[in-house]
């Protein structure tokens, strides 16, 4: 059951209260932010997918080559080119992104206006984001701002580490997990004498899109790699599942929210509860979605049937997400912890 | 070009020479070994993989569950089962291998006549090798026996590392690279204060099957991975790479055996250098191969054209490989490491 209560104002972000980073792209979408809060403000580090402006029979998209932007012109009726997804095509046997994402700040003091920076803060940089930067989380792991977020190049789509102590600069640690891996959080503070992580890894023949528990002693090097939770057949999330925010410390556990979709990948929000002792260890998770596409703006955008939270506010029993809708907006809702536990069974 | 001397008397191990770890079971294939010096002996921890006899009308597979054998029957006819790949196949959308590997070892006083153990010496453990364990690598690190094997299961193909001083006990210590991953070697002592593994991580959409490269403090927690070889358009290994044995310390640096794969799924084996001071720069590359399959037991056998070594013995300028052929039998082949730098241009 849907158990969110969304902003009236929704969508809060929309593609066009951004401004282009360059005079000739276009901004497709702004969606899937990392949340924090600042000094007395909310932040949102903003998902941007910008892509050039389309000719008539032309296929544009922008790459990064040497940290500079480069547009690949491809003729749509090139035999070579396979695009069938609004998001990704493959053009003679490479696969390629159709747009290309930096990271934005978007400042609110209320929490419902949010302004949004002029510039980016964190563009592709290196030769493992010559595709962007997409997703990130911005987790605080005992007092520190750590941003986990998707790098994507032609090396493949990995998850890359940044540390920040303003939201001005951002220190690169580097790829905490190869290819293929995304959806990667870190836990709030050190377990037994080791940090944890939950990322998601997909399998190709064998395994698939979990959630993947690992631990480390310096934030840098993981180990221990464990599968904590899987797709489930016939299920809302039997396609791909993967953590959302960084986990929220409770009474009852770690609490978990995490994207599922199905076949049609229709994405929603589910719950989980972890052992406070023992992190890999699911508790409870929940048997239907805590949220899912029921608004016109969840449903039609870049990408429809999609809500997707990356990150949330905490207050008491409030917990405040900015979610990505139909990968296009951002907008806002609430749910309660309480009621969450209610759909845990717990 | 191909600058192997074979032994005349491949294969030196065929399937006949393996005793089933089962009364029902067959051995299909035994390949792919790992290579030792242990006192006097060589040894192969070879991969041996077997399935159940086969009914008329009716794929039958071994698997794993709770340690214990556990057999699976599906219909031929079955519409629900995909089988175009003698290796693997899909039933009611999940993946499943046809064979169950484990590792058995065979010694040799003369490297050309090998005694293979009556049982196997590691068979699959635990949710992570359910449906077994596959093409170790016997790493010799600071003098520890260090082997890094791929564990197959529904989580999906990831890298095992066990620890053995005795070829007698085995010692897991977890999963060091998550899914999809494999192929994967440490080098034989730290460089500059830390240890060095190359994998093989596989990317979707983007990325593709390439070399990385990690580093550790305990050779338990990895990071900082970097990809350091790609595939190559229109050549020999166009499709896939992966790293064969360990890497081989020689005066001009590290010196690695790959294998590349083109689209019809054709192995060979190549040769990079790897810079001493920074092992990620590869210093030369094979433009061909330095051994492809060219016998009849190279070409036609359980899965056919393979030429795939996991591991090696040095002697001098001599390089003897034992490796996997057709992924059906186990050869030796002798090459000049000089004749190799030769192939590097160097």
């Amino acid at each position: 059951m849907d158990i969110a209560k969304r902003f009236p104002e929704n969508p809060i972000i929309k593609p066009e209260d951004v401004k282009p980073s360059r005079k000739d792209f276009i901004v497709e979408c702004v969606f899937n932010p990392g949340v924090f809060k600042y000094k007395d403000k909310i932040g949102l580090l903003c998902r941007v997918a910008e892509r050039t402006k389309q000719k008539k029979g032309i296929l544009s998209v922008p790459i990064l080559e040497n940290n500079k932007v480069k547009i690949i012109e491809i003729n749509l009726r090139d035999p070579e080119l396979e695009y069938n997804d609004v998001r990704k095509f493959r053009y003679k046997g490479k696969g390629y992104l159709t747009t290309l994402s930096h990271l934005r700040i978007a400042w609110s003091k209320d929490g419902r206006n949010f302004t949004v920076e002029e510039k980016p803060a964190i563009c592709g940089e290196g030769e493992y984001e010559t595709f962007g930067v997409e997703d990130c989380r911005v987790n605080i792991v005992e007092g520190r701002y750590l941003l986990t977020y998707t790098a994507v190049s032609e090396n493949g789509v990995c998850v890359g580490l940044i540390e920040t102590e303003n939201f001005k600069d951002f220190k690169r640690l580097g790829i905490i997990f190869p290819p293929h891996n995304k959806d990667c959080v870190i836990f709030p503070e050190k377990i037994k004498g080791k940090y944890y992580a939950l990322h998601r890894p997909t399998g190709l023949l064998l395994g698939g899109n979990f959630i993947w528990m690992s631990s480390s002693s310096d934030l840098i090097h993981w180990g221990n790699h464990r599968c904590i939770a899987k797709t489930r057949e016939n299920m809302w999330d039997c396609e791909r599942i993967g953590v959302n925010g960084p986990p929220i410390k409770t009474e009852k556990g770690y609490l978990i929210l995490y994207h599922g979709a199905d076949y049609n990948s229709r994405y929603c929000i589910g719950a989980m509860l972890l052992d406070p002792e023992d992190p890999s260890r699911v508790i409870s998770r929940t048997q239907h979605p805590i949220m899912e596409p029921t608004e016109d703006y969840e449903k039609e955008g870049f990408f429809g049937n999609v809500v997707f939270n990356n990150g949330h506010i905490v207050e008491g029993d409030r917990l405040i997400l900015y979610y990505g809708a139909a990968d296009k907006y951002i907008c806002g809702a609430e749910i309660s912890i309480s009621e969450i536990f209610d759909s845990l069974g717990i």
